[in-house]
């Protein structure tokens, strides 16, 4: 993710948590939202890390444990990362604080689609993401199948994440994910496709052409699920995000 | 503020970060934007606790005191606070932590429109914004001059930020902000409407009857302030926000 989809998660985990009270039938006051922390710090390209193997990996995973165990001392119970790509690393994220609770984005949300009676997705994401078989992997323990796109067409979402939405050039993001999600679309008919990179929304939502789909942000859904971690205890939640 | 309004505060930051890679002609990159972190922690309701005088004022000083140690702690170098409201107790904060530098929205409002010309502008506020002088000393100091609402608009006002805003109920908040704007342009002509509350902002923006009047947002004024301190320096910045 990038400092844009970072400040993107906090209205999510706000709107969450507004949500939630309502649910509950709880009037929405400011003073009752959860304390929360966001922090945003410099963390190398994740995708080219993994790309790089062994030599590259350790270099995004340094300061991610940093920000963890600096969230951690500032009492945090649960800490959702706002990067899928950063997942790569959850297992080690996780064994170094076992205090806190490290959410699985993708987890989270193979349990959403599962509970909603999916049975297959597709999967539009970074190339590191299908490295590491982050979602195929947790969809499939939550007894979904995953269709990930062609060669040709993950690089053009990789085109849109890094000259599109990092770089500030909206339309050429919108272009390059429209015509993806069209054509899986296409190919696997009305199935939830999983924008597995929190670049994707930000360059998706609100294009005309693809108004039809059914587009999961796990952002939204990774939100939800700390939102309902928060009320379900009183400590203060971290919600780390990497640029 | 409410916690969205500090959600936003983030985009603003992001968003100026951003602007300042452009104007400097660097490539705008995840990793050249600053560390930031963002505190949400309950604050009791601010303009409630400067009506409840010496009685009250204590309870939002005692969790705003906290959250700024906290960031200083984590380092941070120049801290905003996304709440107007709140810099009631700016000289307090300022003082507790002479090793962070607690920036002032009203006085960034206040250069950046002398520095733009301005002579006079009106401001809308919370009634506890108005009854420490927040923005009419700072603009003052400046040299403009400020006109005020009447106290029907203040209460219309006061009205579009809890049962509006802050309650989710939207439409009511627009109807509120959008009178009070219209009478204020009414009176005063083209001059500049200070939005002096996060909330109105949220409440004013993209409202059909106001697009013509110049609001001013301060919380923008303060996100492009604390993106210059950034650059200026290396370490980490806060955004302290108070719900």
């Amino acid at each position: 993710m990038g400092p844009a989809a970072g400040a993107d998660f906090v209205r999510l985990f706000v709107d969450a948590c507004a949500q939630h009270m309502r649910t509950m039938g709880e009037p929405v006051r400011d003073q009752a939202f959860p304390e929360h922390w966001l922090a945003q710090v410099p963390v190398p390209d994740r995708s080219g890390a993994l790309e790089r193997a062994d030599e590259g990996a350790h270099q995004p995973l340094e300061p991610m444990l940093q920000a963890l165990g600096r969230l951690a001392a500032l009492g945090s119970r649960a800490v959702a990362i706002a990067c899928n790509t950063a997942h790569a690393w959850h297992g080690t994220l996780q064994q170094r604080f076992p205090q806190v609770e490290v959410l699985h984005v993708a987890r989270e949300v193979a349990a959403h689609l599962a509970a909603q009676g999916e049975t297959q997705v597709a999967l539009m994401a970074t190339e590191g993401t299908y490295r590491v078989r982050l979602y195929e992997q947790a969809l499939a323990d939550a007894g979904l199948q995953c269709h990930l796109p062609w060669p040709d067409e993950r690089a053009l979402v990789m085109r849109g994440i890094y000259e599109g939405v990092k770089a500030g050039d909206l339309p050429l993001a919108q272009a390059c994910f429209s015509e993806v999600a069209l054509r899986l679309a296409e190919r696997h008919g009305r199935i939830a496709i999983v924008m597995g990179c929190t670049e994707v929304p930000l360059g998706l939502q609100g294009v005309a052409a693809v108004r039809g789909l059914r587009l999961v942000d796990p952002a939204r859904v990774l939100a939800s699920a700390l939102a309902d971690r928060a009320y379900a205890g009183t400590s203060p939640f971290g919600s780390s995000a990497f640029t």
